[in-house]
């Protein structure tokens, strides 16, 4: 049996007016469809770059890297104001988020290659206001660690439900 | 006539391979081909999204407004190593930077659509470290502002020039 508190990616239960996220909408045809989901109380991710998404030959691009801990951030934000309301993700009313800042530490070049992990803890949880701290690595080596301060999307960001 | 010290795009001038980034290389055909150019004591770039790079409908995509602000900034912290040797971009020995550290704060939501104007001012300029504090405006509105670390390409990540 599919738990939603546990098993789907955040991301899969966003509503579809709100899931156009180039970094990690299921509904944009163009994007990198990143899908983060609860381990433990961490939450974690895996991407592998396309070949192109290089600085320097054999590297991942940072924006990439900038990419992923934005969306893996603020999905981790949605995922742990619904955790807090104790209500599984996707339920009614939809808690979306938005970055408010974002920070990355790019500690060492990042191979380009192998599959990357996300991972995301939670730091700070207010009504509207998350804080996650997170890291990036190709296999055991964390290449970069960041912060998100994720913020409820704000209603001039909304786009109106279906009718 | 060319002055190489103003008209070139910074990007432009990087060797062949030092120009894959995702971002901003010139030799990358999947990327996003961002050219920064000097406007007196700053620097400046345009780029109009693509209508994918959607965060919420009608709205770009906060990771590329990460990406632009990366790649512009190190695209002027090259700039500014250039000028203060006094010296052609381009010139060798090549001044090539990353990222060691990314912030950007979101101001307000960016409107999906027009070009966007990312604005670079050098904070600082040592030998392998230059700061950049940067801003990206829709029209006369500034979105994002954010600061960029950028640090001498390191010779782990540096490819074999050419034979």
């Amino acid at each position: 049996m599919t738990d939603l508190l546990t098993d789907h990616a955040f991301q899969d239960t966003y509503p579809e007016e709100l899931s156009h996220c180039y970094g990690c909408g299921s509904s944009n045809p163009h994007g990198l469809h990143l899908r983060s989901t609860w381990d433990g109380d961490e939450t974690v991710a895996t991407f592998t770059p396309q070949p192109y998404h290089t600085a320097l030959p054999g590297f991942v691009y940072g924006g990439l890297i900038a990419s992923l801990i934005d969306c893996h951030g603020t999905g981790s934000a949605s995922a742990a104001a619904y955790r807090a309301e104790g209500r599984a993700p996707g339920s009614d009313p939809a808690l979306r988020f938005v970055t408010a800042s974002l920070h990355v530490d790019f500690l060492r070049p990042t191979p380009l290659g192998p599959p990357l992990t996300v991972r995301g803890r939670i730091e700070e949880v207010k009504e509207r206001k998350v804080v996650v701290s997170l890291s990036v690595a190709a296999g055991d080596q964390i290449c970069a660690t960041g912060r998100v301060v994720a913020v409820r999307l704000p209603a001039s960001m909304a786009p109106p439900p279906p009718a």
